[in-house]
């Protein structure tokens, strides 16, 4: 299987993408596309007129099969491997777990615009109410997980799993913007920033030499 | 189960849930409430702190499970009655069903914005281009399912699947503000139009008292 992934400071979804693809614990190749930039050109044209992803990653290719979308890939990964690897057996805590992932997905559009996922940095920032609205919902979901699912483990419900796979990039923007949390949901971004995986795409995004410019300079 | 849904004639995650639900062909009943209605109002008092929808519809109750958002409850349901009643066997075709759904589910916010769901009008519009951009992207991907896939029926896959319970709203939309598309789609939206839950919707919409007044005459 071919990963195509973005930026890895900058595109949240590609790393859902890239960590659903390191919990299914199958095989897979990276490939890394500047969007706007040649490579992600070249793609676009060697996919023609009909371009599966409408220009955005992550894109997952497998052999002829191609899936796009970070929850169409984490979901076409537990066909593949089975749904235990992905979600709680328990029937209580996956329902939870769908819908948290499911308002992850098509939610938080002030949380996402005001604070841009940037692994490399730390950046003062004025919230609004609507983005401290988003924060407070995301933090009262953490700890209604933690609290009833959560028992066996660091993680939301435990053993990492979907949820913390989509709220990683929250807990990276939390740390970025210096999101004042309590210590419940401290406890549980330590979990997620120390684990192997969060690391490992951490120690990429600081060797990655392409930067937004305009962005790092209107940051400061 | 008791599935919570809002108006018929506005609420598209409301239709996308219920068209889930009549597809697990589990029985459930059917609670209607008027977003910022006095039933709503009750909701969330008994709901107490800790609302898990976060104030929107659908809602799912399954015994003292509850699963909010309609990606959420379309999988819940899946993973209660077996994968292959919502999404197609062959893999290839389920990859981009998947696909198609994920991106329906986080994405079209201009078409979403512009042409609001209302079962109940025909209405007159000047589209702007992004919606225009949202209008091709889908008429392409119909395209795509409807010739690698669709064989077997009028649905985008053949037979009626999570992808058609998704898009449905869409259709809905088309015919409302009167969106010229080609044969193969206009064959396809009747297909929708036409399937015996869709008109079950419609009809409960055209049964509707509640409206909403503002939208109605601003819409003229």
């Amino acid at each position: 299987m071919k990963l195509i992934i973005g930026n890895k400071t900058y595109s949240s979804w590609s790393l859902r993408g890239w960590l659903a693809a390191r919990q299914s614990g199958l095989h897979f190749e990276e490939l890394t596309v500047h969007i706007d930039g040649d490579d992600w050109q070249a793609m676009k044209r060697e996919q023609g007129e009909f371009r599966p992803s409408a220009g955005k990653v992550p894109v997952l290719w497998d052999g002829d099969v191609v899936v796009w979308d970070s929850m169409a890939i984490m979901e076409y990964l537990s066909d593949k491997v089975g749904r235990d690897r992905f979600w709680p057996k328990d029937d209580a805590a996956r329902a939870m777990a769908r819908s948290m992932v499911a308002e992850m997905h098509s939610s938080y559009l002030p949380l996402r615009r005001q604070c841009p996922m940037n692994i490399r940095r730390r950046i003062e920032i004025e919230l609004n109410d609507e983005t401290r609205a988003n924060i407070v919902r995301i933090l009262g979901l953490w700890a209604e997980a933690r609290a009833r699912f959560g028992k066996g483990g660091p993680f939301l419900f435990g053993t990492f799993c979907a949820a913390d796979i989509f709220y990683a990039p929250v807990v990276s923007r939390f740390i970025t913007y210096g999101i004042g949390v309590p210590g419940f949901a401290q406890a549980y971004m330590e979990a997620i920033w120390e684990h192997p995986w969060m690391q490992e795409w951490v120690n990429g995004a600081l060797a990655e030499e392409w930067q937004i410019a305009q962005f790092e300079v209107s940051a400061d």
